[in-house]
C-alpha cells in the first residue's frame, strides 16, 4: 500500500479513474452507433452518478466539452483511452502460473488494455519450458535474468498466500515498479512501489452477503417474492 | 446497482466485507504455522488496520475472543469461511464464454471459494457442445431450459459492453438473482437483484495512472530514484 505521503500526490483521485472507464465504456457504444457528442448529462444519467461529478472526472482529462453540444465522441474516446493509459503496452511478468495465473495468461483481453504480459514464472520445475496461448512459462529461478533482458515494469501476484510475501520482496528487488495483487494477502511494499489489490474473493464475498440477506428477507414475506412486500 | 434503499438493509457494511476476506487470510496462514490464538491488535498490525475497526468488523462474525489471548484461531477460519459464504457452493451460470469468459471457467480456484460455475453460455453457435475443464458451453437459446433444471441463482457477466444490458435483463427474466459484472458497463437492474460489478480493466487504470505518475516524479530527480530525493 501507498503510505499517505505518497497518496497526497496522486494528482487524480481513486474513484474518479475508476468511473472514467465507465464513461469510456459508455461513449464507445454511442461511437459503435454513430453518435458524434455526448454531454456530460447524457452520461451522468447513464452511469447513474451526479452530472457535477461527471463534469469534475472529466475537468482531470485533457478535453473541452462545447455549450450547449458537449464532448465530441471520437475525442472523447481517444484522450480517455490514452489517459488512462491504454493505448501503451505496459510489459509485465506474471508469477504464479497456478489456476488463476494460468486463466490470466490465456485472457488476450488483458492486452487490449495495454497489459501484455510477456512471461510466467513458477516455482514447479514441471513447468518450466510451457507455454500458455504462446506465452512462455519459466521456472522462478530465471527471473532476474529475463528480467535484465525484458526490464518489466509491472508483476502480476496470482502464487498462493504463504508465498505472497517472500515473491512480492524478491520481484521488487529485480526493478519491478507497479504489483497487481490478486492474492487476498495484504503485501507490504516499499513506498516507491505501486499495489493495486484485486481480490475476486472478497468480491464474492460481498455478492454471496447480500444474495443471503435478500433470501432471508423475502422468506419473511409469504410468496417469497420481493415485489410482493409492503411498499 | 442496488439503491439505496436496498443499501440501508445490508447489516454488514461493504469494507467490513471486503477486509474480512484479508483477516481471514492471514489467519490461515497463522493456522497453518501451527498457531493457536490470535489477538485484534495483532491482526491489525498486519493489515495495516486499526485494532479496534478489526475488533469491530470481527463483532458482525459470531465470535467471541478471550481477554489476553484473543481469539481461537481453528474457530476463526471456520466461523469466517462460513460467514463469507465460501463453505457453500453457489450454483452459477457463465454469459460471454470469450477471452476473460474462458479464463474464468479454467479457474477452479472460484468453487474452492464457494462460486460453482456448472455451465457457460454464448451466442457463437460453434461454441456450444464444448466444454472447458469439463464445464459444458451451451448456446444462449438453452438458457432458459438450462435454468429451469438447475437454477442457478448467480449470473457471471463477460459479454460485450453492447450486450451487457440485454443479457442482464434476459438472464434476470429467467430468475437469476445475483450478477456479477465483469464488463465495464454500468449494467441498471430491478430493485430485488444483487450486483457486483469487478472492472478488471478500471484496476488497471488505477495502477497504470500510479505508475506513470511516480515515473514523472522520478524524473524530477537527478538519478532517478526515489529514495534519492529530499526528504
Amino acid at each position: 500500500m501507498a503510505n499517505d505521503e505518497i497518496k497526497q500526490i496522486w494528482k487524480v483521485p481513486e474513484p474518479t479513474l475508476r468511473r472514467l472507464p465507465w464513461y469510456l465504456a459508455f461513449v464507445k457504444l454511442l461511437k459503435g452507433k454513430g453518435e458524434a457528442y455526448v454531454s456530460s448529462t447524457q452520461i451522468a444519467k447513464e452511469i447513474n452518478v451526479d452530472s457535477s461529478q461527471v463534469a469534475k472526472d472529466l475537468s482531470f482529462v485533457n478535453i473541452t466539452g462545447k455549450t450547449r453540444v458537449g464532448y465530441e465522441i471520437n475525442t472523447l474516446v481517444a484522450v480517455l483511452e490514452d489517459f488512462l493509459g491504454f493505448t501503451i503496452q505496459h510489459k509485465a511478468f506474471l508469477f504464479g502460473v497456478g489456476s488463476l495465473g494460468a486463466a490470466l495468461l490465456q485472457d488476450s483481453g488483458l492486452s487490449q488494455y495495454g497489459l501484455d504480459i510477456i512471461a510466467g514464472f513458477d516455482t514447479r520445475r514441471e513447468l518450466a519450458g510451457t507455454s500458455i496461448k504462446g506465452i512462455p512459462v519459466f521456472h522462478i529461478s530465471e527471473f532476474p535474468a529475463c528480467q535484465k533482458e525484458l526490464n518489466a515494469t509491472i508483476g502480476v501476484i496470482t502464487v498462493p498466500v504463504d508465498q505472497a510475501q517472500s515473491v512480492t520482496d524478491h520481484i521488487i528487488s529485480e526493478g519491478i515498479k507497479a504489483l497487481w495483487n490478486f492474492t487476498p494477502f495484504r503485501i507490504r511494499v516499499p513506498r516507491h512501489v505501486v499495489v493495486q489489490n484485486t481480490s475476486m474473493y472478497a468480491h464474492l464475498a460481498v455478492m454471496f452477503n447480500r444474495l443471503n440477506q435478500l433470501n432471508r428477507r423475502n422468506e419473511n414475506y409469504s410468496c417469497g417474492n420481493e415485489l410482493c412486500k409492503p411498499q
